[in-house]
């Protein structure tokens, strides 16, 4: 496996053992309407059941458990990462500054509270959320924990790709949702290094599609505005710790528009009883997707 | 077990033997804040992660599989159990008709098609969906299967009770939905028979409450008017086939107002993911109301 990557999959296998006690093993649902709709067997991770209701507290427990906690006077982190950070921290006995926009939601505000995480209110702007982060720093001589680019998080989402091959050892590709990509790249060096035959695949909204862009350039391309798609927890950009691992592991992004993502949602509360985020739609929406159906073919022609 | 009952174990025992490999085993989940909040440990059965999406697949099963399968020209049932009857006939090869009000949603009925039935549309009224049912009986030559009187179901749905069995030996307590009390019945011979010290309990709506009224009474006491309730699954009315269990075997029943059902609904949305129907949360509405905290104090006064 590269060099360039930011972590390995030694890391990713020493950090199951250490999480493993600590959250739950998500279990894997199937359902025959959609996989005929689909035409392939699906099996769907569901992170939703996950404490937190995100895969998120995979890498936020390796964040913190990669503190120096003796010495560790507090955690701080945005708002995207905060629910789970909070859990975490607490897990570990340490305290936790969220950074959260003034605008958000009060359900999610009472929510990242309820883990005991104190709440610290700024503008809805990279900017304000940056210098608001790092006044939080200073004040309580913290640390700050990225929500993907930091190595420890994305070495903890590698570890949902450990699970997958535990689960479904014959699983032969799997598609990924893609926001900052922590959850993608962690989950690619995990699974490639230990099974190489495996594709990778990359699901982005059409309004938010840095990581296509990004492969199709062959350069890192961020998103040049902040995005507007209902599937609100991929709005993050690409970045130079997960775009190494994008770029030599994914073999193809897949984007899809607001409908398809909309019409996902409503096809999982109905036939999977599941309630689903939008951004949880977005694998099922790729894998129902025009593009799945004629790049799929390519890449059998290629690869066959 | 008293020799008035319409159903043995053993027939439930039976019946799982020979369902077990058309069915799910449906997962039993929890939900630490929802434990918290009710001051017990619950395990949620979730049977609206069974096929067609309900419980009911376990008695229509059964009530197939107890027809004569060779001479049996086609089945006819109402809509409440119309699509789990509709796959159970379709399994066995087995022409189904369904009755349903020209009224219901289109989904229900898009649903029920899917499954291969054919759909006859009646009158609103329980008059006009006996006349419609009995015509489509008497011109196909097939046989009526009702959805909670016929003692098939019954036994059916009692393998349901097995299974918490088998997934939780520990279990104290059931607090099971009532409508018709097919479910009730069936799970309540099923454990009490095999460990006779789990109480029972029945939660119904408080504007269905036929069977909390029946057990005051004494005496089997219907609903004088169809139901107004938001959960459009329990309208049905007890009935003599089930009363005798319900009588015997259920030491106390809850009623919960339409509030209180669409509360428990949003707390299983956000706190467990799961898409439950109003029906659903009749249990958790149950032992979330101060009554059960009043009437559990109560039980424990008297039996210990």
């Amino acid at each position: 496996m590269s060099s360039t990557f930011c972590i390995t999959l030694k890391d990713v296998q020493e950090t199951q053992k250490s999480i493993q006690d600590l959250i739950h093993a998500t279990p894997i649902m199937t359902c025959s309407s959609l996989d005929a709709l689909a035409a392939h067997k699906l099996f769907f991770k569901c992170e939703l059941l996950q404490k937190t209701g995100s895969f998120k507290l995979h890498g936020a427990l390796n964040a913190v458990q990669s503190l120096p906690v003796k010495t560790c006077k507090a955690v701080v982190t945005h708002s995207n990462h905060g629910q789970a950070l909070a859990l975490a921290a607490k897990m570990m006995g340490i305290p936790v500054h969220v950074v959260v926009p003034h605008t958000a939601a009060s359900c999610k505000k009472a929510a990242i509270s309820g883990y005991g995480a104190v709440i610290v209110e700024c503008d809805p702007t990279d900017e304000s959320r940056a210098v608001v982060a790092a006044k939080i720093v200073e004040k309580t001589g913290g640390i700050l924990v990225h929500s993907h680019q930091d190595p420890a998080v994305i070495t903890g989402q590698g570890t949902i790709g450990l699970e997958v091959l535990q689960q479904v050892p014959a699983v032969e590709a799997l598609v990924v949702p893609f926001g900052g990509g922590g959850m993608l790249a962690g989950i690619a060096v995990a699974v490639k290094t230990i099974k190489s035959d495996v594709w990778i695949f990359a699901a982005e909204p059409l309004n938010a599609d840095d990581c296509y862009r990004s492969k199709v350039n062959g350069v890192l391309t961020p998103n040049l505005q902040p995005p507007t798609t209902i599937a609100d927890g991929v709005k993050t950009s690409i970045d130079p710790n997960t775009w190494p691992v994008i770029r030599d592991l994914v073999v193809d992004v897949f984007v899809v528009t607001e409908e398809e993502i909309k019409h996902v949602m409503q096809l999982v509360w109905e036939r999977m009883k599941l309630l689903i985020e939008p951004t949880a739609g977005l694998g099922l929406a790729a894998v129902l997707s025009r593009h799945f159906f004629k790049r799929q073919h390519k890449i059998y022609k290629t690869f066959v």
